[in-house]
């Protein structure tokens, strides 16, 4: 929850001039994404999210962003569509930042899903896989595994003070995927942050899906890995398998997973764990300057990391 | 700008089931306000906002807020006007906090007013004051003199570790306000926060003012006080004497101050100055627990408070 970056009025009047959205009714910061400012406005014409994107989104990264967000929309995938300003540009600069609008999408996320929002997020990840097909740009996964070997390095030692034996924890796991994590299975467009805040249900139908900003290419099997650990642990970060099932159900009624992609579905569930571990750890230890945001608690993801070493998911799930 | 206390989904359907507002389509929690947890509520019926109310509101001061937006608003003043439940009640609980659900007010806060729009908030102020007259609650105002004196006393020395010479300066000021603080002036309901983003503005005229939640029973002269506090300085700190003048002639178009007021308003002014000025250091120097904002910087009222002790404002805007 953020805003990050204050607007003048007169910096706010001049951008908007440069679209053609009608007058400003009301303009709120709203308290959502951790990573850029974002404000909701109201005009004549309707409601708009506009973005400031902050110093952790990098610059060149936003055309893969802004495009692929436009790319989806125009394939029928239920997302914000980026505003083209008067000169046909979508990315403009406000107060020193790059800064764009998008449409507003209905809905909310669901904090505790049913098995049925599992059903339908699973599915609706598969069409975003789907979607994303013949998009012309690409943009390498940050957070891959070379990404995740600095933040467990920035992290050492200090990571037993957040939970004893962390980092032998860590080390382990490193050590694991440097040798297991797959290379070799079907590849494309993925959201890589498909949490339950970003994906929006209206009358228990699923309504859209925002946040775009860590999408990257990836292996899709990654993509339902990482939507599993967001989804299917319930508040006391017990798996709950009924949802999980439904999940990876609901992907295979559009997408079918390979046996490869089955096989390693264990290792991608582990790796997920790691991922969002590793970065909340980072984040715990040195909280970022200026951060408006509390820190989420890494513990939820060594706990889910544990589950994945301790279970055998793909077993859980019938897949092999 | 604040969320602090989380809704759960079950918790928010149960409150707005209390409520004939129609089927919720959204809910963002949005970055306004200090002291509670807001969130924009769109519903079939429009928008909305609901506000937790956070430990620092006290939970008995809430009828006098909540009644006084409502009485405001039937007496024509536009403000947000509180949403009543099916069982006729206006305040509730959600998640453990007291809540309420208000109308959504159209328009925004200018960042940079000018001397027009500075009147036009003088005018409402003093609409205001006559609106609160008949509303039968009453509070105490926290900050006043008396409540000064212990936020002077925890600043204290480290006053001085934000300003060189800051803790003698308060120490002088609360004497002289011990000795000259009025306390035979027109009293009323005020404001008491009638800051610059508590007034909106749509297509340049005055669409409405929010957060009452400092509102009490105090001197109308020392709002207007805090009010040319608040607007009439520009970005480096320099009064604008064109703007303090549009503002006082705007309230005396509907009301007019009396020469008792007239003649304590430089005092009022320096009083002003100092209570947010105390506010701020003490936020400063203590940053609350799990503050989601970041805080004020103190040092934009020592400068006020410089100016006004330096220069006799009454004098200036041709008061007395």
């Amino acid at each position: 929850m953020a805003v990050y970056t204050q607007v003048s009025d007169a910096q706010l009047a001049a951008f908007l001039g440069q679209y053609d959205i009608g007058r400003l009714v009301s303009c709120k910061g709203i308290a959502e994404g951790v990573e850029n400012s974002n404000f909701l406005l109201q005009t004549e014409q309707g409601m708009f999210i506009l973005t400031l994107y902050e110093k952790r989104v990098a610059a060149h990264d936003l055309p893969f962003f802004i495009g692929l967000m436009d790319h989806l929309a125009h394939k029928g995938f239920v997302c914000p569509l980026p505003v083209r300003m008067k000169n046909g540009d979508a990315l403009g600069e406000l107060s020193g930042r790059p800064a764009a609008i998008v449409t507003f999408l209905e809905g909310m996320g669901v904090k505790e899903p049913s098995a049925d929002h599992c059903r339908m997020a699973g599915e609706t990840l598969a069409r975003l896989h789907l979607a994303g097909e013949e998009f012309a740009i690409r943009r390498k996964n940050a957070l891959d595994p070379s990404g995740w070997r600095p933040l467990a390095q920035n992290a050492g030692a200090r990571a037993d003070a957040v939970e004893p034996g962390l980092a032998a924890l860590i080390a382990d796991e490193m050590a694991f995927h440097d040798a297991h994590w797959p290379t070799d299975l079907p590849t494309g467009v993925i959201h890589a942050d498909f949490f339950k805040d970003n994906v929006f249900f209206l009358n228990d139908a699923l309504s859209g899906v925002i946040d775009f900003y860590f999408a990257c290419n990836d292996m899709f099997a990654y993509d339902l890995a990482i939507t599993v650990n967001a989804w299917c642990f319930d508040g006391a970060l017990r798996f709950e398998s009924d949802k999980a099932k439904a999940m990876i159900e609901g992907y295979q009624s559009v997408r079918m997973l390979g046996d490869a992609e089955k096989l390693a579905f264990g290792t991608l569930c582990r790796g997920a764990a790691l991922r969002f571990l590793l970065t909340r750890l980072n984040d715990w230890l040195d909280v970022p300057t200026g951060a408006l945001v509390m820190p989420h608690d890494p513990k939820e993801f060594s706990e889910r990391l544990r589950f994945f070493r301790d279970n055998s998911i793909d077993r859980l799930m019938g897949l092999v």
